[in-house]
Formats: structure tokens, C-alpha cells, sequence
């Protein structure tokens, strides 16, 4: 088991990342003592369900509720549904908050928890690779509105987090290769170490080694907690984290995010984004091809449809673009990245129809 | 005018007091050269927009969203409903809201600022005296479930606090009363010459002379700026900020949130809290007796019924009761109050049957 630790302006917190963590769960001394409730899915509880459960002692076991897979889920009204099992089993201010599963029950769970009497403790227990290497760390929480992904939410840091490894060996194969392009992604944006061991490794990785995936976990963790360190509330360097995101986002909102996962529309976003840089040069043509051949020994890239003028307005919808500008990430060699404030409708436009010519088959 | 500042761990923030506020509003450093949108209630609107509007200059003008009056609007669905609009409308990370009405659009709007985004900057501008005095105030925002008052919400200070003693003229002559009835609690709790400025001039007062207002709105302030600063999270010291609300709170619930006024219920709260404090002689009977007699001055106190099961059920739920204990504030003589976590059943019920003798008569 290796231990990162989170530290920012406002909180301090250990990521454990091993075998067999579940078991520890209940020992921790942010659960010990306290009246739990776990949030998951129904998916996550019938493959892992009773080995959270058997750490617990009799006297202990935690109270279950349920959010169903599916994005579109992650709304206000299953918060309200939540929030009002949470008040009728008796759930105060000391009860603490397990959130269970991937990056939705993460989001929303962290959410709820943000909210509920104004705050509660929780934990993010992560089943997936994405959520492991992402959203489980960093506060961010939030849900979606019909308008937006993202567009509520709150910061709210964990008490810890826990990416067992183990939980990773019944995930859906096409669900490791999205996550690992958030690693992928780690490593072009500030770890160029992550990037060649991702580059090399990638049987071993596809395999589901341990030791690997904990290799490519904790290097990535440690990415996302040095840059969140730095800027908690994403007004600098937490931005380079949005690479391959201002059109992975516009691609999961135009196909209104069932075609694709979080991830795959992420490394289709990156695949386009660094036509831009290299049109810019920030990336040289040695590096992108690198970078392209990366990206898609992690594939296949499913294929999706959309138009460049669906792609461009919903890009131009992303909340990160601050009015009048459009903010835009762009890996600057292997291993760093900028922000650019100047990207133009024209550059957006040829990069998305690069993609899309692409995107009709898959890669 | 006066200018009280709300320092805590997590904001510092003026709150300006006097006549002619709204129009001020538009030249304060946190409104400059930002996109503004407004939330209040279509009452509000018809009787002040003109003059909040008129202050804002042709290129700057607000946008402007409704909240439809009453408790029961107060509630997770108009978060989404209030949120898609601010999406629709443009608002982004950089925009401000400016919550302008009485408290159920300062803590929902409060709510929408804390969420949107994960943040965006607010002004509390409350036209009632409750919100003026209360919860304007503090940085608690939030909405209700229905199982319970505010069980949703934040801590999300205002970026200022304009209470404009002007707006109060209109305000109807029981939510005067009611909003005194917090300014009464604040001289009980902690400032024993605010409660002998309202005992001495509830002529004045009532007659809502501005002086008057202002200085009884002022020292409100300062008080629950005080208590805030000292403890910002209610883990201590905030606690009595809650004198006659865990009853107060369970008449409300009982009563299902129409029959009374929020401060109204308050008062009910803190006559019948008074007795278990004359019980426990916390107070004497000649400061009981004060303290009942300017309570009923700011009267008249409506009548309610509800049976002792229902509000001591009810009082249990209040999420202020930790697990295991009954935490109860008691006035300790005029100008102070303590907490106490041994308020038994039988207490409560016997300080229950003597309010509801009166209740069912009004007072």
C-alpha cells in the first residue's frame, strides 16, 4: 500500500492506494466511532457489496443507499431523494458519508455530502480507474443540469480517499481503457515519467497487473494532488488538467452522453487539441506522434457523430471560458502544458473536423 | 448610514445600514464592471425594482429572475429551475447575483450563489427585518426537504450586506413584528442594552421611525456578526444564536410551515424555552417577567394548535440535537444564554403544554 497526501488551503487528507482496502475502510480513524452510510450503485454493491460489509463489525454496519448507474442520474433530484433517505434514517451532523463506486457516485455522492446540514464528512471509495486517478481527488463535487455537466456543485475536499486496486480486476474493460487515458493525460500535461512508463507498459497495464496499475495510479494521483495543492479553486495551474476537456465535453454533451465514456471523449478532445498545438508548435511532429500512438494503444476509440457547428456551440457553452475569451489547454512538449486565451472559432474548427473525419469509424 | 464588517476564518464583509441603500448598490466595488443578476420575489419586484433598477446605468442593467413567495417554493427544484436560467442567460464563474428580498430568497439565492458553478460572488439585500437582522447575516445558506427546514444548503458569505432601513415601510405590519421578535432574542442572548432599547421603545419602533429601526437593526447585526466571528461553523458559541428555535422550529413543522411566521414561531419558542429556564432558575422571575412582557409588547402572538406528541417529535428531528443528546439554549439572565445537552422529555413537555394552553388563544 503506498499513501499520497492531499494538502491545500483548506484541507489535509491521506489517498491510499493498494491491494485489499476495503478491509482497512472501518479501522480508519475518520470512520471509527461514527454512525456510516454508504452510497453506490446497485452494480458496484452486488460485486463488492460483501467485502465492504465483512470489515464492518456487527455493531457498525453501515446504512446502504443506492444511486442507479447512468449519467443522467446525476441530478438535483436524486440529492433531494438522498438527502431525505439520509434525514429519515437519522443521519446527523457526525454521520459520515462513503461514496462507493465511479466518478458519478463520487460527484454526487461528494455532493451530497457538501450539502447535507451544510456538510458532512465522507470518504471516496473509487471503482474505477477514472475516479481513482480523478475525480476522487481534487473537491470537486457536483451534478448535472439538463443545460450542462458540472453546471452545481460544490468543493469539497474527503476525509480520505481509498483506490483499491483489487476492485479494478471486475471493472468493464472499455471503463479501464477511459480511465487510463486520464493517466495518459497526467503524464502529457506534467509527468513525462508517467507518459514513457504509460508508453512502454501498456500490455502490462491492459493486463491489469497490480503492480502496474498502482504504478500508474500513484503517479497519477500525485499529479492531480501536486497541481491541486497549488490552486484549489482552478483560477491557474489547475486548468492544465482541463486538457483534451473543452471538446471532450462538447462531444459528450452533443451525444448527450450515452455514446460515449468520460474518458473516450477525453482522449478524442486530446486527439484533437493537439492538432492545435502542433499547428502552434507548443508540440513538435516527433512528440504528437508519440503522444497519438500513446493515446490509441490504450483504444479502440469508439465512434461517434456529431457536427462541427453542435461541436463548436457546445464548446463555447463550457464553463470554463470565461466571457469573451476561449480559454483553451494545450500540451507544450511532453510532460507540460499552457493555457492559451486566444484560441480562435477557426482553429476549434479545423481541429473538430480533423476529429470527426476519425470519429465516424472509431480508432 | 453605518457600516458594520463580518470578519471570520473564511470572509470579511461589510453590512451597510440606513436609508437609500439601493441605490448605492451599483457603485460598489463587488457590482463594478461585473454581470449582475437579480433573484427576488415578483412582491418585491413591484414595489422596489424601479428604484434598484434606476440606480443600475443603461449598459450595466441586470438580469433579472423571480422566486415565487412562500416557504414551499423553497426547495431543491428551484435550484435546477433557477440554475438552467442562470445557464441559459450566460452567467458564468465571473457574474454576481444579488438576492433582494426577505429571507427565503436570501438563504435560496445564498443556496444558488454557493452552487452555481461551485461559486459565484452574492449580495444579500434583504427587504425584510427578519432577513436584515438574521439571515443576512452569517453565511448559512440552504433550502428545505421535506422532512425537514433547511436540512440543504452551505456556508456561503455574502460578498456585502446592504440592509436599506428605507424598504422596511412597506414591509407588512406582521412581518415587522415578526422580524423584532429576532431583535428581542438577540438583547435576551447577548446584549442587555439592545433588550432595554426595545423594552423602552416599542412605540417608536413599531411606528417604524427610521432612528429607531436603525439603531435596533444595528445592534442586531452587531450582535450576530459577534457571535459569528467567535464561531462561524455553530460547533460552540452560534449555538445561541438558537434560543427559542428547536420549539420554535417543531411548531413550524407541526403547523406544516403555514400558520405562522418564522419569527413568530420563534417567539413561541423563546416564551415556552423561558419557562424551563425559570424551572432551572437561569433566570429570575422579575427578568422572566420582563422578558415575557416585551415579547408580548412586539405581539400580537397568532394562535396555533398542535398536540405535545407532534412538537416533541418534532423537536427531536431538529438537526441541531446531536445523536444520544437533547441540546436546549436557555436564556441566563437578560444579556446572556447557555447551552445545556441534559434538556429531558419530561421538561420540554411540561414547557410544551404550558405554551399550547396559550396557543390555542393567541397571546
Amino acid at each position: 500500500m503506498r499513501t499520497l497526501h492531499v494538502k491545500t488551503a483548506t484541507a489535509d487528507y491521506p489517498v491510499y492506494i493498494g491491494r485489499n482496502l476495503l478491509a482497512q475502510i472501518p479501522r480508519n480513524k475518520a470512520v471509527a466511532g461514527r454512525r456510516a452510510f454508504v452510497l453506490t450503485s446497485p452494480e458496484i454493491w452486488a460485486l463488492w457489496g460483501k467485502n465492504l460489509l465483512a470489515a464492518f463489525s456487527r455493531n457498525q454496519q453501515p446504512t446502504v443507499l443506492f444511486l442507479p448507474a447512468g449519467e443522467r442520474h446525476k441530478r438535483l433530484a436524486q440529492i433531494e431523494r438522498l438527502a431525505s433517505e439520509l434525514a429519515q434514517a437519522g443521519a446527523d451532523r457526525s454521520s459520515l458519508l462513503i461514496a462507493f463506486g465511479g466518478g458519478i457516485i463520487g460527484d454526487l455522492g461528494g455532493f451530497l455530502a457538501a450539502v447535507y446540514m451544510r456538510g458532512i464528512d465522507y470518504l471516496q471509495v473509487p471503482t474505477t480507474l477514472l475516479a481513482q486517478v480523478d475525480s476522487s481527488v481534487g473537491g470537486k463535487t457536483g451534478v448535472n443540469l439538463a443545460s450542462g455537466k458540472n453546471l452545481i456543485g460544490s468543493f469539497h475536499h474527503p476525509r480520505a480517499v481509498f483506490a483499491d486496486v483489487d476492485v479494478l480486476q471486475t471493472l468493464p474493460e472499455h471503463e479501464l481503457r477511459a480511465g487510463l487515458f486520464e493517466s495518459i493525460k497526467a503524464g502529457i500535461i506534467r509527468d513525462a515519467a508517467l507518459f514513457r512508463y504509460m508508453e512502454q507498459n501498456s500490455a502490462s497495464i491492459l493486463a491489469r497487473d497490480s503492480a502496474a496499475l498502482e504504478h500508474v495510479i500513484v503517479a497519477s494521483i500525485r499529479m492531480k494532488a501536486g497541481v491541486v495543492a497549488i490552486d484549489e479553486r482552478e483560477s491557474g495551474l489547475r486548468m492544465i488538467l482541463n486538457y483534451g476537456h473543452t471538446l471532450g465535453h462538447a462531444i459528450e454533451a452533443a451525444t448527450g452522453y450515452r455514446t460515449l465514456l468520460h474518458g473516450e471523449a477525453i482522449a478524442w478532445g486530446m486527439l484533437a487539441a493537439l492538432q492545435i498545438a502542433l499547428a502552434r508548435r507548443t508540440v513538435g511532429p516527433d512528440q504528437a506522434e508519440r503522444i497519438e500512438q500513446t493515446i490509441l494503444a490504450y483504444g479502440p476509440l469508439p465512434p461517434f457523430r456529431a457536427t462541427p457547428a453542435q461541436l463548436l456551440a457546445a464548446a463555447g457553452r463550457d464553463k470554463k471560458n470565461r466571457a469573451g475569451t476561449r480559454r483553451f489547454i494545450l500540451p507544450k512538449g511532453i510532460g507540460n502544458a499552457i493555457v492559451v486565451e486566444d484560441a480562435t472559432d477557426a482553429e476549434l474548427n479545423s481541429a473538430i473536423r480533423w476529429m470527426l473525419a476519425r470519429a465516424r469509424m472509431g480508432r
